[in-house]
């Protein structure tokens, strides 16, 4: 068993949505970033790399690369948990923490659980979506973006 | 075995304690929030929240609810505990790591152990608490505020 | 099992070289602390005592008692290690996120891992070894220092 963990950050910008947990929220801003920015998938992401020990994000997809841009980060999990797959390891259970004052995340969990479902073939039981405020302190304070914390 | 982490914030305000651990803390200031703003069991609760997949204490306590308004964290860990226990999971081990310059934590980490070694019904010897400051960076490092990160 | 996270930052300062994961990573800036300061290992350290319930690096080595200052952090991880060891426990995987926007990781991750391998006795598909920037946001993304975050 192996717990690997992962952070990751996006700033705010001109947009009517964000992407997180691969689903389209709508906000007054989007998020910057080469690919879609979900926030979330990202931190996901190297959370799964990490359980295996497999790099990061950033190694596997650069944001220097002409082909990630624009991408559904969908497809950076998937291929994460493919690794994972391929290394005899498969994923029991995983925990996102969305961190920023907006948008609201709970209309949108039960869809960002089942979207996380999709891509990872977990129950939702074993799905973990959460988000909390900084209270006005810090960048996410501030409003300038979003952090993302998870575990798998 | 599936493990959760949590993340919490609250800014400081007038006041001479705070709430850490279920431990009250002597301090120049206290910290705001609706509830009695425990940014520790906060985040706690949303690890074991996010271990067995129950949403976030946001959901299951709303600051927008006049019945949380004043309320001992206390109840909230306990909740998260009684949510795992109906759905047939156990509470092996919790680790929280408080992030500021003050209050000192260490006179007082084995007061918070007994405290949640109480709330949790752990040994102490599961139950892992920490401290680090931001070395005068950040909101935290400004004394602004507290984080907490916890893993369950 | 247990799994144990840990946080630390560091603030820059002058110098030629950060140290990180144990290896030396030349940079226009060092960074400030007691020790060596190496973020990344405070941080997997705080992760194994908070994995073991054995307080935190601050307890153990006081950045008040001179005989730290300068020090190597090689021998906090080993002292963690040793307890954990001690308590009858064995560490079976570990990850670390290093946060910030320079340097840049990658080249150095081999070496990292290789460094860690060496302190913990496990192999290298047993260590994670991330990097992320937060996208010029907060103080790490203001080039002010770094922060990392693991898990063991
Ligand atoms: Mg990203
Ligand atoms: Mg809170
Ligand atoms: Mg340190």
């Amino acid at each position: 068993p192996a717990t690997g963990t992962g952070f990751d950050v996006h700033g705010f910008g001109p947009g009517n949505h964000v992407w997180l947990c691969g689903v389209a929220v709508p906000h007054s801003h989007g998020l910057n970033g080469h690919s879609d920015a979900d926030v979330a998938l990202h931190a996901l992401t190297d959370a799964v790399l990490g359980a295996i020990a497999a790099d990061d994000i950033g190694r596997h997809f650069p944001p220097s690369d002409p082909r990630w841009k624009g991408a559904s980060s969908d497809r950076f999990l998937v291929h994460a948990l493919a690794l994972m797959g391929a290394m005899g390891g498969r994923l029991v259970h995983c925990d996102v923490t969305i961190i920023g004052e907006r948008p609201k995340i709970g209309p949108h969990r039960a869809a960002m659980r089942a979207r996380l479902a999709d891509l990872t073939g977990l129950p939702p039981t074993r799905i973990g979506v959460k988000a909390t405020t900084t209270e006005k302190l810090g960048f996410t304070g501030r409003g300038e973006g979003l952090a993302a914390m998870a575990s798998a």
